[in-house]
């Protein structure tokens, strides 16, 4: 095949087929050939919903947007790379043109062009076009692979600098997936005092453990019949307590996206804390909005990558400080793409991070 | 008498009593004989419950803590202020010890002396020791009553500044009772570019005209049946289509409390728009939690009197950038406070501040 | 002739030429018919040095950058415009693609396409392509020329971001030139409580108290012999009296470039406040360092346009908060150019902002 | 002896002299029994010459101010600590009522009592009161020795946090002496990706290694009848290319004091970054202002401590992140008082930090 690619046809219906190679049209686009793409609960949404929010799939789309690959190409006004080069890719590339982009959060543009976000193509192809600007070239030290994980690892970067963590602070992240644990190892990266997991699962706090928290926490669920508000409360003053919190966390990073977890990080809250929402379940949930109101707190929502994520999380992986490697717990060839869909769509308890090969690697 | 005061002796039963008058403990202490004082909503919810959230009427205790006065006393260390100068009083002081106050955040201190507070006695007596750098000093020009006025301003003055107010900037009031069109006229004096209030009551629409609105906006109810969320939503696309407001206000300002309101507020906000939560209402509501998510939003709660923002709404009357005075609608004697506690419990729309005399006044 | 042209063929010589009408190229860019030109030091400052800095004159370069023009042509891309659409011109375009641009500080871009500064040409000719998002649409109620004056309106507006202007500040501004007392226009807009313009011609500070200024001062020059510091120092002191500013103003923006109000700005700062460099003098001065430190100053230059700084100056213009027009001193048509820039380079104390007219204006 | 201490009588007279114990009367203030104390440049200062800058020996001082100790008495309303706590001890305290104070800028406090600075006496003495928040519990597992090392890193911790310190920046540190080393320390252990110390004296860029640079570097001196900014732009350039700095470091940090590192760290810097001064020496210096303006670089000073930063030092020292004790070289009992400052006074190359054991230590 000249260009094989894993396109979604339809709702959950995924093949591999050719594509023809793409050309460079823009002078400060480059071509890369994908060497290996991470799966993303998203991946799988599209996969089986055909939907997130307001996009919704409106013909074949090539999955994928969590990848790395070497430059084949590059247009003639890049300066920053050559053919050869191994890149990290950001997946989204902004209009640069709008007040949002314009003032430096690129992430918010309207205009995002976002590989495998209905109608853009992703990245699991032999080759991919991106904005030169938006493909960052990695350390020799460092494999393909990790440079894959530069997007997982992008992203709690970004939750941490929505956070504006500091050094010295005391950490709560909620959820211990691959978001919630890099978190956990960027707050500690960055020079928090304490950082405390919280999952319900059992092995994923074993994770956590190696990815930056001091502590980690399995909350009571609620019981039938319980009032949901006074049991978050009640687990609330528990965590505080048995941590020796005191007044609770400076700041908390939400990152199961559960209702409980919402409600809990709210009232674990220190007086002022920053709370921020970076993972997505329940659109709407009960919220106890006095509680913002009297502590003072300030609630904020991390969507994609801010500015300078991309490269910090270079440094961070590159520099040892986080291994993002160790999260990868299942690899698959290129031809075995569906496989590797079906088999995080089952949700194992014993697989974090997938991570498929690209064509030829 | 002495030193009569208005006490709260049990829910729902209040007295004009004598009480003995203070004396001067501290050094750093004044005493003010009280002249004007405003009526606010807490009063009247501890008149009528003895409760506010976690603190609960233990005692008899005295209201109010709206107030201006005229020092009568002043202990030996206190430099900014002598017997006859005119005050405006701000009635909570802090620990000056803990962290809060240390960093600058003395709202969020947990050992505040707040007047009305149980147990703390509040204002309307005759006279009240309060620290000296939490009296201001207010010019000859401004009237006792607008030195009164200062609290509800300095009020909005915090929700203005906890949203990061900039000139230029589109701002969303919700609710327009007395502290939501003060917060619009805030708006408009630091340079807001377009200023609109929202309320269900046509009245009050009239006077936020006058504070600062460029547009008012009665929004629709919810119908019976109709999902909340979902009108929220649309009511939130009419009001930007209706004032082309493209992406939406820059700034939120939910003064309200009102459910459909925070609703409504957080869809109507543009991505990365800040959002403060100042009204009380439900403490929990049904929010949108996703859409705080993907659009970045930035939620933030308000509580009393950020530093500085005294000093700012003395500038702002004094200036006559704010006409505070005219929100007061009702004016009662000392020994009427009672029945100007009944007016304010009644909710009538033409009632907007009421004012009571200090003893003597 | 086809494009008149207004160019500086070397060190103080320029001659208006016919050039070539341009042609489109970049779809997202438009073609202007300029309308209105105001005079900027930059500009004389080319033509009698031939240099600013690093830029050094290379060729012919058409002169001029502080325009407003009628949009005859746009781009494929274009949305925002048309024909026909009225806009003020901003005249550096970044690259887009470096960190400072994609961090919000296009201003800082080191590959910045700036209206005449080499090697790129300027405004004064018939037509000038710019990119589209750099064309500010005004409305109806504004003219051609108050459009140019968006040009050092937003400068101001950059220099008042850059210091972070809040409401209810005390602002010193040093050089009541055209940018110092748009300046104090720009502060008294967004709220400062007191502005105090200082320059020591005395027809300034007339200017200066119609544009924001609630006191002026003429500062005493340094006798013969006399320390500059010990001087500046005493001065400081003396203004500080004078207006009762107590510890000092909290902002200063030195808008003079002279080394005495650099050095009397230092001093006169209250601790803590924020100084900021805007005007342009000798590269090298004497500084009190020492003061700096001690009293944790803050210093930050500004230079060029922050973004949003168009729009603000554009609200500010058409609200009639600020009346840039009064500034407009002296009118040229097109073909008096080199007539309009002797009078600039004479400096006369009557002169303060001189316009030239467009081709065919 | 009752109470000895180690009294500076008289300009280069110092002696070591019995006063009575001193007494509570604060009750928020506690006693400690001083058990070791840091000698810093300004004690020497105010030895040698009886004054820095405005404050002005009147009298018999006590000198000392990097001090921890023992509590052996507790105020009545003391809650955060009991006799037996070791401690760290914050020389300054201020007055808790000024704007600065209330709105968390306490280090710039007007009326703060400063250990060692006159009128008020310092910390070599056997017993000091200071309030209770100003003294800081030490973990069981750091000795007092580190705790008194808590004062230096507590300084560098401030220059930090004026500087906004992120992780992932390049930092360039000019000065490597204690405060310079711990600066690069602090940088390191917030994150810092890059950081370069610069000195002229070899064995300090020795120290320097073991302090978080990365990269050490001697600036060649300048040549007599060079042109000391022409070299320092030349040095600048020479640093950025030997270091892969690009652009150059984000972030300097000036702990020398010295005129050409004060203009070699101007020239160093990106454009946009922020420069702090830390470093004391000439009053006056020839500055590139014009080159702060144009780069639109954010110039700081940095003096005493801000708030969180004692906190901050001691997680640093405690978690094994900065190992202040190794700097220090020598060692004295308390009645060798005046020989340890002799070794200061020397200014020998082997000396970093000189410790005074506290009587009976």
């Amino acid at each position: 095949m000249e260009n094989a690619s894993f396109v979604l046809k339809d709702i959950k219906s995924v093949v591999i087929e050719d594509r023809p190679k793409p050309r460079l049209k823009d002078p400060h686009d480059v071509m890369v050939h994908v060497a290996q793409t991470g799966i993303c609960g998203s991946d799988v949404h599209y996969w089986q919903r055909g939907r997130i929010g307001d996009y919704v799939l409106s013909g074949p789309m090539v999955l994928g947007h969590e990848s790395s690959g070497v430059v084949v190409e590059v247009g003639d006004k890049v300066k920053n790379l050559k053919p050869g080069d191994r890149v990290a890719l950001e997946p989204g590339v902004p209009c640069r043109r709008c007040d949002y982009c314009r003032g430096g959060n690129y992430h918010l543009c309207g205009d995002m062009i976002f590989a495998a976000t209905p109608p853009w193509d992703g990245t699991l192809a032999k080759y991919y076009i991106n904005a030169a600007d938006f493909c960052y070239k990695v350390p020799d030290s460092m494999s393909l692979e990790e440079a894959a994980m530069v997007e997982p690892v992008s992203v709690a970067c970004t939750i941490g600098k929505t956070a504006d963590l500091r050094a010295h602070q005391t950490v709560l992240v909620l959820g211990c997936g691959p978001i919630g644990v890099l978190s956990q190892a960027v707050a500690k990266a960055w020079g928090a005092k304490t950082v405390i997991g919280v999952d319900v699962v059992e092995s994923r706090l074993e994770v956590a453990k190696q990815f930056g928290a001091d502590y980690t926490f399995s909350p009571p669920r609620v019981e039938p019949g319980e009032d949901p508000i006074a049991h978050a409360e009640k687990v609330a003053n528990l965590l505080k307590e048995k941590f020796n919190l005191g007044e609770g966390p400076d700041v908390v990073l939400e990152c199961s996206g559960a209702e409980p977890c919402v409600q809990l990080g709210i009232f674990a809250a220190r007086r002022g804390a920053t709370f921020v929402q970076a993972g997505m379940g329940k659109e709407n949930i009960l919220f106890p909005i006095t509680a913002v109101c009297v502590r003072g707190l300030i609630i904020k929502g991390s969507i994609r990558y801010l500015t300078g994520c991309y490269p910090a999380a270079i440094d961070l992986i590159s520099s040892g400080r986080i291994q993002a490697k160790k999260l990868i717990t299942n690899r698959f060839k290129f031809e075995q793409a569906e496989e590797a869909f079906e088999l995080v769509k089952a949700r194992r308890q014993d697989v974090f991070k997938v991570m498929i090969a690209g064509v030829d690697y």
